[in-house]
């Protein structure tokens, strides 16, 4: 069965008619939302099939209740099916890991993701490792992260893929551009790195022992910052006419903040990510893409493409 | 069992005598293959335990051959039984499997290496995964390279991972470094990337859609050439007081060139290898280590440190 095939590209250049400096993550996220969508509506009406996530949270952390939410809801929109497992804070790594094999055994569920961070007493690394590869929606799986640096996946985890997606949408060159990523998490540095350099622009990973951080982001067409320090890229060190795509969120005074001077970056950008309303709605929208996916692997079906959804399968 | 605890620092400044600038892989070779016969002595007398590595060889291409010679010469000095095993030009897809997975399965083998190219008929990346993740002494099967991205691997690509003992034997001070990769390949370019960053150097991989090469070049503090272009890096692209590893080789009129040009660059780095007798013998010396890594864990025993093995095991 093909999904998805032939879809227009992308019309969002009016970016909804607010300033065209500004990368709209939520209208893209909107349309890439419609796509999945429109593979779920067909699953279930050709197959019967409807997807599932279930998202495993342990313990009682605010922000991660937050981020679960979102998540959920988006789920609610396209039409998948989601349930949240919520975990005792205490639970023990041996039970947890016992969870997770019983979710990734049972052929109800479609995508299996686990909330991070866990508490301290928990491996973080190891409990991903117990999730099937196929259900591994974030794509943090070790599986996965080695067919990304194969040239070989599909399920890759969202932050970097929505990144990837928000470029496309907009039209952004990669072929040759000089990208810089400050960062080199296992969420979002390292796989970003991987999917830029596959998508042929030149790239350079800074992080916290990088000298000269200033003249790095200051030589970047494409620079992408996850670092979680709030306003670390100062507006005057952005290479004018870069674009510009700010992964950090953290809340100072009450207002929320990303990595990067906003306004004073605004000034001098092609185009840049705003926070909130950026990467973030691209990340859950992403986690749909993936479930989809997943999905649809389970059938043994294949996705062709879309506008924005590449096409692609995986062993 | 601990192996190899608290040998010295390797003391190799004076070089076997020569031009300190140049980087003797021959001599460091030497010193790694001393701490593998070590422990595979010590596997041997305490245990009872031979490792045993075998090198799968399709068709007879002649720089295939010399290779593989190489590589069953360097188990012979260490003490590892190696064994080839030549399979016919023409042999199928499923054919060359069903031999990587019957290896795979039997206990008397500790690493497999498939020599690559294949011929054109056959998958490659397909057949890696055949062979068992924790025999991959190559380190290119797909769980590996994942657990390279996680930072949790044990089994490494050769050739980088043979890099990074050269520098460490040479006391090369790699963190916060400018590290320039030219080439992306899975082999080489990607997974040095991968280390590197791990190292805490800030790293850039360039390729053949890269503008400005040279300016990229001439930023590097470490640079690392591995595009098998022979002699791609001009000498006076070369920063001053650089170290270069040319990881290439190629035979232009009749004599072995690497992928930069050695004479121009030994005026202006600090230090680099030679084409011959640089990072070839590492990558040799290295897939040794790897096999009494496998080796260590199939017997469920725990490599320590040596001056140039380092801890790690691997699930």
């Amino acid at each position: 069965m093909t999904f998805l095939a032939n879809l227009e590209p992308l019309k969002l250049a009016a970016n909804s008619g607010s300033d065209p400096r500004i990368l709209d993550g939520r209208a893209v996220a909107a349309a890439l939302r419609d796509e999945v969508k429109l593979g779920v509506d067909i699953l279930r009406e050709e197959r019967g099939v409807i997807p599932k996530l279930v998202v495993v949270l342990v313990g009682d952390d605010p922000a991660s209740q937050i981020y679960v939410r979102h998540k959920v809801r988006g789920c609610e929109v396209v039409g998948i099916e989601s349930e949240r497992r919520i975990l005792p804070h205490d639970i023990s790594q041996d039970t947890l890991h016992q969870v997770l094999r019983d979710l990734s055994a049972d052929p109800s569920v479609n995508g299996i993701l686990l909330q991070l961070p866990l508490p301290d007493h928990l491996n973080d690394i190891i409990a991903v490792e117990q999730i099937s590869s196929f259900k591994d929606v974030d794509g943090f799986h070790y599986k996965n992260l080695g067919r990304l640096m194969s040239w070989a996946s599909v399920l890759e985890p969202c932050t970097p893929r929505g990144v990837m997606t928000l470029m496309k949408a907009r039209g952004i060159e990669v072929r040759g551009a000089r990208a810089v990523v400050v960062g080199r998490s296992m969420v979002v540095g390292r796989p970003m790195a991987q999917m830029l350099v596959r998508d042929d622009a030149t790239v350079t990973v800074c992080h916290r022992h990088t000298r000269d951080l200033a003249e790095h982001v200051g030589q970047a067409e494409i620079l992408i910052v996850a670092t979680g320090v709030p306003e670390l890229v100062k507006g005057d060190w952005i290479r004018p006419g870069a674009v510009v795509f700010d992964v950090g969120i953290s809340r100072v005074d009450g207002r929320l903040v990303g990595d990067v001077e906003f306004d004073a970056a605004l000034e001098r950008v092609q185009a840049i990510t705003p926070v909130p309303g950026g990467v973030g709605p691209m990340t859950v929208a992403t986690l749909l893409e993936n479930t989809l996916r997943a999905t649809l692997k389970a059938h043994k079906l294949k996705i062709e493409y879309g506008a924005l959804i590449e096409a692609g399968d995986f062993e």
